[in-house]
């Protein structure tokens, strides 16, 4: 028996597998194909914007990767290790401390790429949002709902501001599909909050380049996006980066910083960085194919993770479906080919053009690389099409359903309470931020890992520098004692990077650890003498709090 | 401008709001009527089960508070404190360090119950999943696929087996209906896995009394319940309880261990904590009323978390959705008359009857103390009762496109992927126990909070004790070097609570606190003369993992 296994279920490893299992019908007893992905459903990335909009229901943008592919055997799993040699993949443990590893004879690498806010600068990793996964999109709708109720009831105007502005960083097709969804969404939701004042909402576009869909549309469609959006009531940004983000503010390019609650950066998509490790030539961190997109006698590769040929063109394969979906066909026939002894076909295909939704029924699209479609015509288009592509017929069905229903009574604006973070938080702070005031509730020890701040004692509005700390020293430790308010103000002198410890954790780390509670009253005592307003004497006090850090609610 | 809030958005808080909007219709520029939430949206409890089986798209089982309480304010945040002295209720804070203040002139208490484990023993409050609110549910969802799916692929059938049971605590209301969907669900949705067995599947439901919804209902309609989840399947074990879990048993009260990886709990609901702390009279954590439902002038209490007396009648009111709904519009009533001098009315209602539902389109139902149905006509009266409970017509109207698309086109059995745990993850184990064994994957550090483990040396399967561990001791540090298998297994001498902390926020600690640092080489160098084999030297090197450790999949 042998195994032809697929790594990675979007476009890519799905067209794959459906392939090669009508390729393989009459060899499934010698020919095994397995595909392994980190969930059990195959996300429908078109319409992700939607399920944040809420005019189709959370899970009808995706598909159980087990009714459309009902000839393959499905690892649900994340990937730990990929080894040429011993052409075997090893898969994380789940519910036990073991992993698995599967053997191969054919592997497909179809991983494609993944958001990687790590190696981005300051923190927006921490403090971003990312729009790629079913996850991000539902963690995003919440948050938006989670502002708009904080804004109704805040009293303070500069954080209701904060609360309202919206940046969005990235002006190619994610970018405009999300600001035109979140912009809509947030004004006709706001309306259902008395309190909320239109006017008050902001929402941000910033573009690296001088115009929109710059990499994928023609001048023209930019343009009439550009005018759209602004229509709309959207600032655009151009020849502008986001470079940074905190818990409150969204730092750009040009020095601008816009106090906002809710960053979402689109631009950063790196190759899964089990590829990097990958003992393969690469061309911009995608495995190099060959025009059969195959890497090695036993290696395949195709999608966004991997830089294909264009037969008799100078050009690579772009990262899009289109292109995603033919290569899957393609590669398995080529496997089929080569385990028969046949002929293997290149790699060849022209687009057939592209399209960006704008929201409130309209979009943008180009087709043949000549027919220019805008508005109406154009949403339509982009809607019929995308709803041809969604895989099976079941899922296009009730997205048909969803949508009619959606027409009649749309859906209301609740909230799918995401999991409450705990333990250890990174965060990051800019040169300037106050990262809490005195009179602020305490309930987290903050660390810092890197960077300075000042400790500013309070009184009559004025404020007097006590302390700077600096990197592995740590404040706030009054979360561990029984007392509420912050009696001191911190501020950032650099950008600095914190950790946040929960009261609960902290607590029962110093309880465990001889030495830290040793080095942590040592600290204590030292603060005092020093007459350190941030400290307090008091008993370790043990009273259970739940909630998340106000800074934790974000990405 | 007097202000009249209520505390809570069950059906007592929701019942109260909308009988206030329509009383002070006349005097909504007097009186402003405010209902604090956690969530925007009331949760409609029994159709909880049905997002757990899919066949209700997941936001239909609530709704938006906003929706249904046009003229009343809402505050979406946890309460921190009730101050009666001051009439004032503070809000925790959300996106900013601030806390917010509300006053009131009357003060409604509607918070229901919560599921506690906190003051269950052994475990249950780290390995046993609740079910009571949208969360529970969809976490309980995701769990269930993520078991099959595991189970799908695992090689060792000890585990596969532990996998593949289902223990559920409690044979009331709440325990017959969620076994029946668990068992259904995992039944249907097996048979889509070809490597999964039907009859490895073990769904078991413990139950403290001799008969099933001996609360609740008559013994016929118990036996015949009994008789009919057996059928499926279903093991029932009598006169017993579960009385701990760990991350692979559940343990009952008959010293009976049952190796599972699912452990669901009805059991306990106390009072909301915030309950307790108020300086009320309390029968049994309930806030004691009189018969007008009032506490003091300005105070009020009702459903779940108030001890209510039924006028004319020696009992109090039972907690059930049927005497919330009366008690929020008498109460509403009480108020209105209190505020302009009127009579008030004591509360009295009796209730109509008692419904479950078993799943596969059966049920039991007692009306009026008489009456007794079971099958699909209790299933169908079930069905209409509760639809027609269900507040808002727009709600009312997706649910029954719900219904009919899942008969057309049954939903996909895909997961909505919750947050990764992060941090510092509590854990019990019992006696007996293994936590780990030589050759496992190592990517946790463990505290003994308390309890007492074993390191055992391996080889040529024989296990030599070399140390014993005790609270404030700490195994599994070879998670911070770069070694990848354990190489001793670790037992617990006694039951054990552990805390799991994840190698990269360790090594975080460890880089910022100096005393942390030395206190752990100094064990390491004792460990290494000692010749303990749980230690290794090397460097503490970084690479990030972000799996959540095996045991942080459940509950």
């Amino acid at each position: 028996m042998k195994r032809i296994v697929i790594l990675g279920g979007g476009f890519a490893g799905i067209y794959t597998a459906s392939t090669l299992q009508k390729l393989f019908k009459k060899h499934r007893d010698q020919y095994e194909i397995v595909l392994v992905n980190r969930d059990n459903y195959f996300t429908y990335q078109p319409m992700l914007a939607e399920v944040v909009a809420g005019s189709i229901e959370i899970l009808d943008s995706v598909s159980s990767l087990r009714s459309l592919l009902k000839h393959t055997t499905i690892y649900v799993r994340e990937i730990s290790n990929i080894d040429l040699k011993e052409r075997t993949i090893t898969l994380s443990p789940n519910f036990y401390h073991t992993d698995l590893n599967i053997s191969y004879d054919h592997l497909v690498i179809a991983l494609g790429n993944v958001t990687d806010f790590r190696k981005s600068p300051g923190g927006l990793h921490e403090h971003a949002f990312a729009f790629k996964t079913l996850k991000d999109a539902i963690k995003l709708r919440n948050h938006l709902i989670d502002v708009l109720e904080s804004a109704a009831i805040e009293p303070d105007p500069q954080i209701r501001k904060q609360l309202l502005t919206f940046v969005i960083g990235g002006g190619g097709f994610s970018g405009v599909e999300i600001v035109a969804e979140i912009n809509d969404l947030v004004r006709l939701y706001a309306k259902k909050y008395p309190s909320i004042i239109p006017n008050e909402i902001r929402v941000v576009l910033v573009h690296k380049k001088d115009r929109l869909v710059d990499k994928e549309l023609s001048p023209s469609l930019g343009r009439y996006a550009e005018k759209l959006l602004k229509k709309r009531g959207i600032e655009i940004f151009f020849n502008t980066e986001l470079t940074s983000a905190t818990p409150q503010e969204a730092i750009l390019s040009n020095q601008m910083r816009i106090a906002s609650s809710t960053i979402v950066s689109t631009v950063p998509s790196t190759p899964n960085p089990l590829i990097e490790k990958l003992p393969l030539d690469q061309i911009k961190g995608k495995i190099k194919t060959d025009s059969f997109l195959r890497v090695s006698d036993s290696v395949w590769a195709l999608g966004d993770c991997a830089a294909v040929p264009i037969f008799n063109s100078s050009e690579l394969s772009p990262p899009t479906a289109q292109f995603a979906v033919r290569q899957g066909k393609c590669l398995a026939h080529n496997i089929f080919a080569s385990c028969f002894g046949k002929e293997l076909k290149p790699f060849s295909f022209k687009a057939l053009g592209m399209m960006a939704s704008l929201g409130y029924r309209t979009a943008i699209a180009e087709l043949f690389g000549k027919i220019k479609l805008s508005g109406f015509i154009a949403w339509l288009f982009w809607r019929v099409i995308y709803w041809l592509k969604i895989p099976g017929t079941s899922r296009k069905v009730r997205i048909v359903f969803s949508w009619l229903l959606d027409m009649i009574i749309p859906q209301e604006f609740v909230q799918l309470k995401a999991e409450i973070h705990n333990g250890i938080t990174h965060l990051h702070y800019a040169k300037g931020e106050t990262i809490f005031r005195k009179g602020d509730i305490g309930d987290y020890l903050y660390i810092i890992v890197s960077g300075k701040v000042e400790i500013l004692a309070v009184s009559n509005e004025k404020e007097l520098q006590v302390a700077t700390l600096g990197k592995g020293e740590y404040f706030g430790e009054m979360a561990l004692l029984n007392q509420k308010k912050r009696n001191a103000t911190v501020r950032c002198l650099e950008d600095t990077e914190l950790l946040a410890i929960r009261k609960n954790d902290f607590q029962v780390l110093v309880t465990n650890f001889g030495n830290l509670r040793e080095e942590f009253y040592k600290t204590e005592k030292e603060r005092l003498e020093k007459k350190m307003p941030i400290l307090n004497t008091g008993d370790i006090l043990d009273f259970p709090k739940e909630d998340p850090p106000p800074h934790v609610r974000r990405g």
